[in-house]
C-alpha cells in the first residue's frame, strides 16, 4: 500500500497524499456514526480531477489497494470507515461549479461542492437544489448516499435530480453515464445504479442536476397532539386528502421537552406533546388554501396551538424548533453519553404504530430517546442516548435497534429510509431482502468491481 | 427449439403455447414500428404466474432459446420483434389487480394489467397511477420502456412511481427487488436498473406502484401562436416563471390543419397555428392563479385565442384535439402510406431551435409531417408521412430522422425521450453515449444473463 501511495504521490505532487495520523482518523471516524472499526487507511489521497482519480484507481488496482471515497465525513452508517484499510480519497478539492444552465435549469458541478454553498450561488437565478440533508454534506456523498431530507416528500430524494454522472471505475475507466436532457428513456438507466451505491461501484467525479424553482411564497404551520399516534394519523389523514403539502415533520413530546431545555426558539417555549411542522409552498392563494385544509384535519385528531404564517421571520422562528432538533439533543446529554441514531420507513398506515412501539421498546429498556419523522415519507429517526462504558447500555441500544429494524421488516418496510446501508446495517440488508436478492447485487457488484476494491465491506460482502 | 416449446407446453397446459401464425405474426410485427425484422419466433408462450414464467426461462436457458417479453404490443422501436427468433413470452393473462393498499396509496398488480382499466378499479379511492402512455399499454411494458406521456412533467416517469418489482431472470431465479416503502436508501436501486431495461434483464412478473391523489381541481387552456419558435419560447417562459403546471404540450400549425380536416372536435375548428395545450390542477384559486400566470406569459409571446376553462365538459372539449392526434393523422394519410413516429429530447432552451429545424429538414425533402412536443420535457415527436413502396421517401424519412438525432445530440441531448431504443436507435444510442459507456451497460447485461437470452438484439448488442 505504501508503495502505491508512493507513486500516486510521485504522479499527483507532494500535498496530495497524507500520511498524517489525524487525518487518517478524521477520515474514517465518526462520533456520530452507529459504526467505526479500530482500523484506519494507510493514506488519505486528495485529487483534484477526474483525470487525477482515474490515475489512482488505475494504481490502487495495480496493487490492490481498497479505495473509499471520502466526502464530507457526514453520513452515519460507517459508509467511509476503512475496515480492509486503504486509501481514503477525499474529493473536497474538486469543488467547482462548472456551469449554472439557467434557462435550462441544471447545474454541473464537481463532487465536493457543498449543497448550502450551491444554493448560495443559485439565488439569484430564483433556482436551487431541493435536497436538504446535513448542511455540511457534498453534493458526491448526497449523490452516493442517494440523500434526502425534509423536502424529500415534495421533491423526492437525490436519485430524481441526477441528470448525469462522470463515474471513474474500479480500473479507472471513466464514463458519462448520459448527456444533458431533463427526460430520456435511452439505456440502461446508470444514474439509477451509481445514485445510492455508497461508493461500492465508482467514483463519482462530475454531477449534472436538475434544478427546481423556489417557489413564490411559503407558508408554515405547527400543531400539537394528545399522542404520537393522533399526530400521525392527522399528518396522514393530510397527505390522503390530498392537501398540497411541501414537508411534513413530527417531533415527539421528548423532543419538544428538549428543545424547551435549551431555551425553545427565539424566547417562544413550547407546548410539550407530539408535535407536527408543516411546510407549504405554491402561490398565495395555494399556500392559504393548504393551510385551511392542514387545519381542518389537524383539529378533526385533536391538534391544539394551531400556528401557522405566511411571513418570513414568524416561519423561521417556528421552523427553527425542527432544525435545531438535533444540535439540542446533543446539548443535553450528559457527559460521556452518545447518540445511536437511526432511521426505517414503512407504508403510511404502519407509521403510527412503529414509533409508538419503538417509543415504548426505548423507554422500558431505561434509555433516553426522542422521535423525529419525515412522516410524509413514513419515515423516522429514532435518537437513542446510551453510555458507551456501560455494557448493558451498549446492549440495550442494540437490542432497541434490532427490534425498530425486524419490526419495519415485519410492516414491509426497509432497514434504511435515508441514512443507507454502510458498514452498520449490513445483516439488516440480507433481512430485508433475502439471500437471492442480495446475490444479484453481488452480480452486478462484482462486474463492474471484480477485485472488490470500491468501498470494500459496505452494503454486501463478497 | 422445437422440443423446448413442447417440454414448456407440457408443463404449462396445451393452451399455454401457439404456434399458429396469426400469433407468431402479430407478436413480432407492428406496423406503428419503426423497426421490424422479418424474423419470427418460433412460438407465443402465455403463463399464467411467476412460477410459470421461472419455468419457461430454465427450459430457456437449458435450450438457449431467446426470450422476448411481450406486453400490449405498444411500443414503436422494434421492442418486440424477434431478430433471433425464440419465444414470445405474451404475459396478457397476467392481469390480476393482487391488491390495492388504499391507505398506503400503493397498488400491486400483474404485468399485464391495463393501465386504463387499473385507473377505473382505482376511481372510488381517489387515487391514480399518474402516467398516460397508449390507452392499451400494459403495466409490465411500461415499466419495461419506463413509459411516460403528458403527464411526465408534473409526475415523472415510470421509474418513479415503482415501489418494487417481481423479476424473473435468464435462469429462472425469482428476485424481488424490495419491500413496500415509499423511500428507501437501503441496497442498490434494482428498480431503477430494470425499469426502461426494456425486457434485457429480466421478464417482470408483479409490480408495486405509487398511487398520487387526484386533484381536487383541474383547469385547461390552449392558446395560438404565430411560430412554432413563439409557442416553445413561451412554453419554456411558464416553466421558468415556476407556473403550476400538470401539462404543458405542443402541435404545430399542420398537426392543428390535420385535426381540422378530421372535422375539429365537437364542432370546434381550430386557428392552424402552432399551438399550446395547458393543464392545470390543484385547489381551485391555485388553478386560478396558474391560468392567470400563463395567460400573461401567452400574451407577451404574441399568444392569441387564448381560451381557459375549469369546467370539465369544457376541458374534455379543448384537451381532445390533442388527444385525437395520433387517430386524426392516422386518418388522413392517403393509401400505402406509413408514419415514421419518433421522439427525441434536448435542455430545454435549445427546444425551439431542434423543432423548427426538424419541421424544415422534413419539409425540404418533400415530406408531410407534424410535430407533438411534451415540450414541460424538452420532448418532442415528430411524424414523418412516407411511402414504403417508394425508395426515395424511405431514403428521405431516414435521413429526417438521422439528421434529428444527431441534431439532438450536438445540442446535448438524448435519441429517445420516451420511446425507448430497442431495435430501432441501437446505433443511436452508441453515438449518444459512445462505446465506454455502453460497455459499462454490456457488463451489467452479461452479468446477469451471460447467455444473452432476454430479448437479444435489443438497446446494446453482445
Amino acid at each position: 500500500m505504501l508503495k502505491a501511495a508512493k507513486e500516486i504521490q510521485g504522479a499527483l505532487g507532494e500535498d496530495a497524499v497524507s500520511l498524517d495520523d489525524d487525518d487518517l482518523e478524521s477520515h474514517s471516524y465518526s462520533e456520530a456514526s452507529t459504526s467505526n472499526t479500530p482500523t484506519r487507511p494507510v493514506a488519505v489521497i486528495m485529487p483534484s480531477s477526474t483525470e487525477q482519480v482515474s490515475l489512482i484507481a488505475k494504481i490502487c488496482t495495480k496493487y490492490r489497494v481498497p479505495m473509499i471515497p471520502f466526502g464530507a465525513g457526514s453520513s452515519v452508517e460507517g459508509h467511509f470507515s476503512a475496515p480492509y484499510s486503504g486509501f481514503s480519497i477525499d474529493l473536497s478539492r474538486m469543488d467547482n461549479i462548472i456551469a449554472i444552465h439557467d434557462e435550462d435549469m441544471d447545474v454541473v458541478v464537481q463532487p465536493g461542492v457543498n449543497w448550502v454553498n450551491l444554493n448560495d450561488t443559485l439565488k439569484p437565478t430564483g433556482l436551487f437544489l431541493p435536497l436538504d440533508p446535513s448542511p455540511t454534506a457534498h453534493i458526491g456523498g448526497m449523490v452516493a448516499t442517494n440523500c434526502s431530507g425534509t423536502n424529500a416528500m415534495r421533491y423526492g430524494t437525490m436519485k430524481d435530480w441526477v441528470v448525469n454522472l462522470t463515474v471513474v471505475l474500479a480500473d479507472g475507466t471513466v464514463i458519462k453515464t448520459r448527456r444533458r436532457p431533463r427526460k430520456t428513456s435511452a439505456g440502461y438507466n446508470l444514474n439509477g445504479l451509481f445514485t445510492g451505491s455508497e461508493g461500492t461501484l465508482g467514483i463519482i467525479t462530475e454531477v449534472t442536476l436538475k434544478l427546481a424553482i423556489v417557489p413564490s411564497h411559503f407558508g408554515v404551520a405547527t400543531t400539537a397532539f394528545p399522542s404520537v399516534a393522533a399526530a400521525t394519523t392527522a399528518a396522514t389523514s393530510m397527505i390522503r386528502g390530498g392537501v398540497a403539502l411541501a414537508a411534513l415533520e413530527l417531533m415527539d413530546d421528548v423532543q419538544m421537552r428538549v428543545i424547551n431545555q435549551t431555551g425553545g426558539t427565539g424566547g417562544k417555549m413550547w407546548a410539550e406533546k407530539p408535535t407536527l411542522f408543516i411546510k407549504f409552498s405554491g402561490s398565495e392563494r395555494a399556500v392559504e388554501d393548504s393551510i385551511a385544509a392542514a387545519k381542518e384535519i389537524a383539529l378533526a385528531h385533536d391538534g391544539s396551538s394551531f400556528v401557522a404564517s405566511l411571513d418570513e421571520k414568524t416561519m423561521t422562528a417556528l421552523w427553527s424548533a425542527r432544525k435545531q432538533a438535533l444540535w439540542a439533543i446533543l446539548s443535553v446529554r450528559p457527559e460521556g453519553t452518545q447518540i445511536w441514531s437511526t432511521d426505517v420507513a414503512v407504508p403510511l398506515s404502519n407509521l403510527a404504530d412503529i414509533v409508538e412501539k419503538s417509543k415504548s421498546d426505548a423507554s422500558k429498556l431505561g434509555l433516553f430517546s426522542t422521535v423525529l419523522g419525515h412522516v410524509g415519507d413514513g419515515n423516522f429517526h429514532q435518537a437513542v442516548m446510551y453510555n458507551p462504558d456501560i455494557p448493558e447500555q451498549v446492549e440495550g441500544v442494540k437490542k432497541c435497534v434490532d427490534t425498530m429494524v425486524v419490526r419495519a421488516l415485519e410492516m414491509d418496510g426497509t432497514v434504511s429510509g435515508e441514512h443507507g446501508i454502510g458498514l452498520g446495517k449490513k445483516h439488516c440488508l440480507e433481512k430485508e431482502l433475502g439471500p437471492v436478492t442480495i446475490d444479484v447485487m453481488r452480480t452486478l457488484k462484482r462486474s463492474l468491481d471484480p477485485h472488490w476494491l470500491l468501498n470494500p465491506g459496505k452494503i454486501l460482502d463478497a
